[in-house]
């Protein structure tokens, strides 16, 4: 069985790896019209998909799915519009491949430029959200790629009918069925072949979903992987913050959305104002419901807060819940994030453009702000029209990943017969 | 023992990440002024290096090593200079930290910015080459990254006296000793626990040396590398060719230095003219003593060809031997290169432009050429001022990977007070 899965998977790879050399030259007309096609037959397809998706759901909740579960894999006659809508804004965002990206020439007369060109093969490997589907799918063909998508199996027919629309219009659009292919066996296996790499068929895995899918990725992978497994952000309220605006912000980066990777988890208070802000700020956090944990020096100053522990700091709540600690000015702050902070996003509020400088240059985290809400660490807000997913990694993309960061280059260079001495 | 080779490496490892949070902020001037500094102390204590390498020298000559391997283990007072006048150069390149490589602001007021970070922590495991020691130490520490060093086990004392001089100069210019340290054990479970990531600490390998070497870093490391494994690179001679350039292309290509990775091992003709061509094409290489395969369909046109067989075509000589096929025309060329390529470097020799655009298009190696000689195919050729290692893989740095290649960006973020609707 186990032998059947790895030549399924090696089948699709390398049917993916062929596709990927056709889709590297595909006009940016036929990759938008394939999207703008599979949007259509999404409409067009609107009542059999959500009927297909009910039996998905009824099937999840009599093996006792809960409701945030069951929440994520419903589609709805909006949310059917909504991912239709997003192929057609990524349809509309500018084609990377062919950019030109540096350009210089040789005192031997040698032309060199890099051009950006897609990466190849990516693996996508998700949960149980259907419209991760067609979104994957979109934003790796958008940039020339040839993309093998394997989702949650409790909506895998969902997804299927999703996929469909969007394999038909690839063919429709005169693009090799091979650039976008779906694993139709829930079978685990099919994963670990994908991380295996399928013999260097696979040149780049995306995981997007729930910790223990990352950890899973990020662990067994033999190819590289775009992903962030834990989003500890920090939010620093210097001396010099203005008070309203500190408010505001610590607020809006906790309480926005919790369940987002950008929101914060940790909130660093310089001490030589602690006693001054810490009113204002718990208040605040109180009034939306936020359950507050404090170390050691804001319990002396606030005997009521619960004690914030170790574990605390090092801990992802995704919850109403804030851990607090103050801080010896901005060189405390940096010291704290660098010990705890998972480098995903963290801001500075502060007035003073030094320490602000000092901050921005010294934190460490694929997002650094000032004055600004954590809960921005999103590739819409970012303006990049569609995110992949945020990557907290070091090499090739740092944050929010879109298009464009799903290609690569290639060194380009023209000559007129030169020889190296 | 090898608890404690991980203890150790594990110390190393955590000193560099340490020292690597310095280096992110260290100024140009200092960084400048640590590798001027081990240029000067290169000079000075030539004499005694000098010594400890005949020493190293003679114990690698009785353990039997053979002549090439004594050679790029052997220093001389030019060589000596040769490291000096590198480490110079390298001082004098631009420092990429702080680069801001894209800026755009966003309806709402924010400024985003992608500005240039040092990777972070890298190890550079490399053979018995001396030079690499300071030569990967400085393009390291340029880029404001913390650097460890393995080398190979028998030239360790001469490599650990070069590297004495960099850890000096650190020390003079007020950097940690944590931004470039040496594995003083040769115990290869050493390399072992750096391929591991030493939980985390290690941000990216690079392995300089045979392929040996990278194809064990390449199939143990739980970590980014940049490296190429193959330079099985292609030249290919089009039916609109200029003879006289392709003559000196093809020769230069194979034969200027044949164990260089940049160094053509297969010839592709295009079929319409090979009857034309091949003659001087023949003549020229064999008179430079290139030894020459030819797929069948060339050997019906010379008869006196050794013929090629499927592995020639997989083959990396790195001798004056090169393998010959016939392809029908730039499609083929294309084709050939896609089955066989290491995806290191391909040049095609035509007059037609657009011929040439195809080419440059399609063929999807990290470098491209136009009429120009596939041993270009090198940092310095390119202009980058010194070369940590040309890139085959997709992602990150594609090609040859010098200062700038060792640095990613972080997202700033400015903003005035902005939370998230």
């Amino acid at each position: 069985m186990s032998d059947d899965i790895t030549a399924y998977m090696e089948g699709l790879a390398a049917k993916a790896r062929a596709a990927s050399r056709v889709m590297a030259s595909a006009s940016t007309e036929r990759k938008n019209a394939a999207l703008t096609k599979a949007a259509a037959l999404i409409r067009e397809r609107a009542g059999e998909i959500l009927e297909i998706n009910a039996g998905d759901l009824s099937v999840a909740k009599a093996k006792g799915q809960d409701a945030a579960f069951l929440d994520r894999m419903a589609l709805s006659p909006d949310r059917m519009e909504g991912i239709a809508k997003a192929l057609e804004d990524i349809a509309a965002l500018p084609d990377p491949v062919g950019k030109s990206i540096a350009k210089w020439s040789r005192p031997n007369g040698l032309e060199i430029e890099r051009v950006r060109t897609p990466i190849g093969v990516i693996a996508v490997i998700y949960e149980s959200r259907p419209n991760v589907t067609v979104d994957a799918a979109a934003i790796a063909v958008k940039a020339g790629n040839a993309v093998i998508l394997r989702g949650g199996s409790e909506c895998i027919k969902t997804s299927k009918a999703l996929f469909d629309c969007f394999h038909d219009a690839l063919e429709v659009a005169g693009l090799p069925d091979g650039a976008a292919q779906f694993v139709e066996t829930p079978d685990r296996a099919a994963v670990g072949a994908l991380l295996s790499g399928l013999g260097g068929r696979i040149d780049l895995v995306i995981p997007r979903g729930g910790k223990s899918l990352v950890a899973r990725v990020q662990s067994e992978a033999r190819v590289p992987v775009l992903s962030h497994l834990d989003g500890i952000c920090h939010v620093y309220v210097d001396r010099d913050a203005d008070l309203k605006k500190a408010v505001e912000i610590v607020v809006n980066s906790k309480m926005r959305r919790t369940g987002v990777c950008g929101a914060a988890e940790t909130l660093l208070i310089d001490q030589a104002i602690a006693e001054a802000v810490w009113p204002k700020l718990a208040s605040a956090l109180r009034k939306k419901g936020c359950e507050l944990r404090g170390d050691e020096a804001l319990q002396a100053i606030d005997p009521e807060i619960a004690s914030a522990s170790e574990e605390d700091f090092h801990t992802e709540y995704l919850a109403p819940i804030l851990s607090v600690a103050l801080v010896d000015g901005v060189g405390g702050a940096i010291a704290h994030i660098a010990k705890y902070s998972s480098s995903h996003t963290e801001s500075i509020v502060t007035e003073n453009a030094e320490t602000a400088a000092r901050f921005l240059n010294e934190v460490d985290s694929a997002i650094v702000m000032h004055n600004a809400s954590t809960q921005f660490a999103d590739g819409g807000e970012f303006g990049l029209g569609a995110e992949i997913g945020i990557a907290t990694g070091r090499l090739h993309a740092r944050g929010p990943a879109g298009v464009e960061e799903l290609t690569t280059y290639k060194n380009v260079v023209r000559g007129t017969g030169q020889v190296r001495p």
